[in-house]
């Protein structure tokens, strides 16, 4: 059978550009016989050539546009990160006519639209795999797999940081500042964390999976952010007696005719499949018209996961099955419509909430006034019995109640004299009714 | 933008024939929208054309020659079953130089590799998603999204209706005969459920999925099946106190250069995220060499979900997209060579048994001699005090054994006076390291 030599110029060499280097080096007999292609990296295109990068021989060059401009190079593969140099060199690529490969979620969040329509403008394409969900084929499975479903909500883990830490505060009771400095010491938090405990990072992932998902242009600004780095071992404490898990989820539902987008710390229940989701494992839940419930499950990040999806679209790219998907479908940000958003303030949602409350008598009665005259009724209560201090906490869960209305009563709980304030407020979303029942 | 109209002849109108018709039909828009193609059904082939089939006018006929051989007819999708007249016309489509998309298991493990074969020598290709695990997007998540991974296990629910009755059977304590009762009225389960209960259902996903994992030529009789017709409550109470829930597994290994294939009922630990996979749902794990760990999750049978990746691979094979793929990989099993099995007596696993023993001294004694000769060191035992009659239930968990030195164990138990036989014994699948940790 035919062969054939595909040339790749990859652009950074960090931990994941290392990755793509190991398959294609030590997987580059298997992935001849699957696809009858032998990839040759022509070029690795570094800041610092003379940095140490292991015994392997490399082509290093710091030369960019000599790589992209070689007409031995068939395929780009970005992975230096960021939108500044990277933007740059995709641009580059892609007016050079030239498929690009990236993990890069920041640049296709941010310029998403325009980068897209500069590659089919040259007859190219971008292909994204790994800059959501890491290796998990989530990218695939919205553009093809899934094709034939209207999709109703996207529900998603997406940040191992986050549910790294999470996992630790859960299971081991641990403190956030400890869970984070461990994420840390496991390589699985950067030093500065802000972009992933802030919650940005997973956003930035939900943009681009819901505007496949639901086909309209979205951006990080269209989604309510809250991040887990106000979240209390007390809450992850309290949520268990409930039966309930916390996870950061990145939440995209259609309701009418827009779109609610968030991503904060949510309340999942324990037979909830995403409540089962440990360490720095990503997973996103998808509901379609016609499938159902659906679940992709994996590492959401790390070298080879990472590389996985990199080699995946390599592949496709060489192919030529992924530049004619990308031609022919009409799915992409660059072809669609700005969304419409619900603003967070007409979010219907069930709540959790911690008060530290007086123990005198009348309290619960004030709370329970406040939240009737905001038409939020109760589900549940846990109070225990005064252990020391002054202060019980009283815990909440409400049923289905609007954003607006809560906000509302947390004013108002927050300036009664019984109440020491804040008042914790956090979201709980419902195990879907598809699952795990029939 | 160019829009295009594609022929489809639908042969076999049954439950799925009617959801896929429903879903070209309601979703026509939305399909149009994403990939520019309008999809017209201009034959419905049946049996009995005569047959009530809902209110919807259809273009039903019971010549399938006429409409495979129409030239309006591009894409022929075969949602028959069985290896009868299916078979006969999927070969007389593919002769046709029409792509074919089935749900047919059971016809691809039987024939695959020749209809394969076929597919090519007249330029088309067959696309066959919906022919294990339902919806869930797994045979491209094998072919496209960890194509770059060396897959060194495959371990899956992969019966809907098996799950279905272990579920009921673990969560409310019902018998076997019972749970079935319940699927069969549920419309979970055949009147004649032996292909499922059997295992062999399983075992033909199996054949297609390891065929698609490994680049290996495999069939039915390759995998060594039991099913979960003779499963009992008892086991399933007991597994519980040890941490385990039984489910039907099929799980294909690689073990040094052979395959280990295998369908059978299976301990799972309670952490396992396939412990979870509640009812008719399916769940395939995946373990690639640079992926790790990840899960398919979704409804492994029914209308809507089975249809849905019919009408993916529709989408797909009009895109000219599974074409090009089928034409260019290498990973079909009629241009990959036979895979050598390693024989179930040479496996490696833990196991679960259960002995119904006299409660009289020295009975463990004679037992833990047994598995001691054997090389079987034990895990776990677990003895309640008897309550009524002369036999007390004796669970033991072994650490990992041979299963010919298992069988050998077995039969020298089962002729111990002080053991009513025949003494149960169940395979223990371990947690993977992968999972839930880091």
């Amino acid at each position: 059978m035919n062969e054939r030599s595909v040339g790749v110029a990859l652009l950074g060499c960090g931990v994941v550009g290392m990755g793509v280097v190991s398959i294609l080096r030590h997987q580059r007999e298997l992935l001849r016989q699957r696809s009858g292609i032998v990839f040759d990296v022509r070029y690795v295109v570094v800041r610092d050539a003379g940095k140490h990068r292991g015994d392997l021989p490399l082509p290093l060059t710091t030369d960019a546009a000599k790589a992209i401009a070689d007409p031995s190079v068939d395929v780009v593969i970005e992975l230096i990160g960021g939108t500044g140099v990277a933007g740059q060199l995709v641009e580059q690529a892609l007016r050079a006519g030239k498929p690009v490969v990236t993990a890069n979620k920041s640049l296709l969040a941010s310029r998403g639209p325009e980068l897209f329509a500069l590659a089919r403008a040259n007859g190219t394409c971008i292909a994204f795999e790994a800059s959501c969900g890491g290796g998990i084929p989530i990218i695939d499975a919205l553009t093809r797999g899934l094709v034939a479903n209207r999709i109703d909500a996207l529900v998603g883990i997406v940040n191992g940081t986050c549910n790294f830490i999470l996992t630790k505060m859960t299971r081991e009771n641990a403190a956030y500042a400890a869970a984070l400095t461990e994420a840390q010491a496991a390589g699985f938090a950067e030093v500065d964390p802000t972009l992933d405990v802030s919650g940005r990072d997973a956003a930035q992932k939900l943009a681009l999976l819901a505007s496949l998902a639901f086909n309209v242009r979205l951006s990080e600004s269209d989604i309510y952010i809250e991040g887990i780095d106000k979240l209390q071992a007390a809450d992850i404490g309290f949520a268990g007696e409930l039966g309930y898990v916390i996870k950061l989820l990145a939440i995209a539902e259609r309701t009418g005719e827009r779109l609610a987008l968030r991503v904060h710390p949510t309340l999942v229940h324990k037979r909830d499949v995403l409540a089962e989701v440990g360490g720095s494992f990503n997973a996103i839940s998808v509901y379609g018209h016609a499938l159902g419930h659906a679940l992709f499950y994996g590492r959401g990040a790390g070298q080879l996961p990472t590389a996985s999806a990199v080699v995946a679209d390599l592949v496709g790219v060489a192919l030529g099955t992924t530049p004619l998907a990308f031609k022919q479908l009409r799915m992409f940000p660059d072809q669609t419509q700005k969304g419409a958003i619900l603003p967070i303030e007409q979010l219907q949602s069930r709540y959790y909430l911690r008060l530290s409350a007086k123990d005198e008598p009348g309290v619960l009665a004030q709370v329970t006034r406040i939240l009737g005259e905001q038409k939020i009724s109760l589900s549940a209560i846990l109070q225990h019995e005064l252990v020391n201090g002054q202060y019980v906490p009283v815990v909440i869960t409400t049923h289905l109640a609007r954003e607006g209305d809560m906000q509302n009563a947390l004013k108002q709980l927050n300036t009664l004299p019984t109440i020491q304030p804040p008042a914790v407020c956090l979201r709980i979303i419902d195990q879907p009714k598809e699952f795990g029942t029939a």
